[in-house]
């Protein structure tokens, strides 16, 4: 029998204080709103796929802050099994769709609200925004958090 | 070109307070101490791996209290590129080795100075504890951070 496995991907939630959170809307099936992300290639860290395919999806010039938590339940993405890594990250610049992404902008938390999103990405945005709450709770900052955790 | 990946791993770092870490005597080479672990399958979740390639390689009862982060680098194993997402937990029972493992046994972190490891499995013992003090420094227990990160 072949040894198959997983698909390991990473996944961004870009934040910007004025600007919200950076969101893309997918070219290719399944459809919907997404975090910036992709297929990690043989040879690259998880923090070098996060940021290239953050800058190719967003043309943001990214800074990673912080990984956050993997997401693995097999039917995440119904095409495959897939394994993402989620990682925080600021980004600089003008959003702007590219490669799989037919376009990319910044929305408010309110309005993410009513999206249709792609994925496990609203799953993972709730999963975010608990442990965001945790960390602020406890006066620590993304930055502080990751210094120990990134590459 | 045919797309090709790094493969997904996971390894744990299993403590008890009286009898220390967790480690195993590889089978096969590389040679050499290392955390239990191995591939993640199509199909498991990376906790259900864990839990898995725990008790393969330990004979353990394993309960996940957190995972950790992940390490990527593509020169950490020399065979191929792998990922591994660590998982801190707890082991029931009689140490004892199985599959992959030739033996398990507890050791005192003193003792562990002295190892000779496989893999990068040093430097994750190295970055495990220098987030520990992070944590304890916070008064935030493995459990309590993760409550939120586990699927």
């Amino acid at each position: 029998m072949e040894y198959r496995n997983p698909l390991p991907t990473v996944d961004l939630i870009i934040l910007d204080e004025k600007r919200g959170l950076l969101l893309v809307e997918r070219k290719n099936p399944p459809f919907g709103w997404a975090l910036p992300g992709g297929f990690v290639e043989e040879g690259e860290s998880l923090e070098e796929a996060a940021r290239r395919e953050g800058e190719e999806e967003t043309s943001l010039k990214i800074t990673l802050l912080s990984p956050f938590r993997a997401f693995s339940d097999p039917r995440r993405d119904p095409r495959r099994h897939t394994i993402t890594y989620l990682f925080i990250a600021r980004g600089e610049g003008e959003a702007r769709g590219g490669d799989d992404a037919l376009s990319a902008r910044w929305f408010s938390w309110p309005e993410i609200e009513d999206l249709v999103f792609a994925f496990d990405h609203r799953r993972i945005l709730e999963s975010f925004l608990r442990f965001q709450e945790f960390l602020r709770q406890r006066e620590i900052s993304w930055e502080e958090w990751g210094r120990e955790l990134l590459e």
